[in-house]
């Protein structure tokens, strides 16, 4: 899938000077690029066995509604703090200074129910942590982790090891 | 369409006292009822002959991605403040105390493509307002504004008046 890079700009010092930043949205605006990076996240998904996706807000959220759609799967939304109306469940994930918080609808998951996450990229994976951690304690069983983009020179593979992880395109250094 | 009420929880006193809070993660996690709604919205925009969809942060990128991906058609986010890589325009909307804003980047649309605006929900119709203008500071035709729900007992309709609003279900009072 390394031709899907073509799509993904790069752009140099964002958010912050020396930090590379993958800009998806030139993927998105090319329809031909978007449905070549969800095929085999669809097909991953369906050979996992999933019922829902879980997808993390914000970009998140692009991936996992097509998907949803696509596969006739339940989509749960994982959401920053105060956004989700209902009672909900949250876990805390570190950042570079500080924490931060993910939430999602208590009644969102059932017990045994098998989830994909979905996102658009993997960094140090604490987020998708986080996410699968939520998923356990309301009952049920994460199948895989679906992103477009995986820093592979950031450390995620021992915040995730218990899991499946799939990615398309990978970047190896900064 | 009125039978899509059916799968959004309505949700009283959230974000604040006194507010009803139309909840559309049930929706969501009825692969039924999400189809039931993207449907008459794909009916929607390929009538009014769109080349683009741009999806509001952030629920609005969940019915704009599936769109995209049924429509072949490119997939432009309206972001919050600082969250868009590359060159961005903004424009600024109202709140009930202040203001916030929305981004777009600079080379999103081209002159002379027709676009729909996608989202959730309309409420006082700010930010759709504010999404309009940018697409046409960058020489866009917004053809249309696709929702899912429109609170009809807010005022949107001079905000909106110069585009054709199609909604699925509407709340007449608070």
């Amino acid at each position: 899938m390394e031709e899907l890079k073509k799509y993904i700009r790069s752009v140099p010092d964002f958010p912050q000077a020396g930090v590379n930043f993958y800009d998806i949205t030139t993927l998105l605006q090319n329809p031909v690029g978007f449905q070549k990076a969800l095929k085999p996240m669809e097909e991953f998904i369906k050979k996992r066995g999933a019922q829902k996706i879980v997808a993390i807000e914000s970009r998140g959220f692009i991936f996992g509604a097509a998907l949803a759609d696509r596969l006739n799967l339940a989509l749960i939304p994982a959401r920053k703090p105060g956004k989700l109306p209902y009672e909900t469940i949250s876990e805390e994930y570190a950042l570079e200074y500080g924490t931060d918080k993910l939430e999602m609808h208590a009644d969102a998951i059932n017990k045994g129910e098998k989830v994909v996450i979905v996102d658009d990229l993997i960094a140090t994976g604490g987020t998708i942590q986080a996410v699968g951690k939520m998923v356990e304690r309301l009952g049920g069983e994460v199948v895989g982790v679906s992103v477009v983009i995986a820093l592979t020179f950031l450390p995620y593979q021992e915040k995730l090891q218990k899991y499946e992880v799939n990615y398309l395109i990978s970047y190896d250094k900064e």
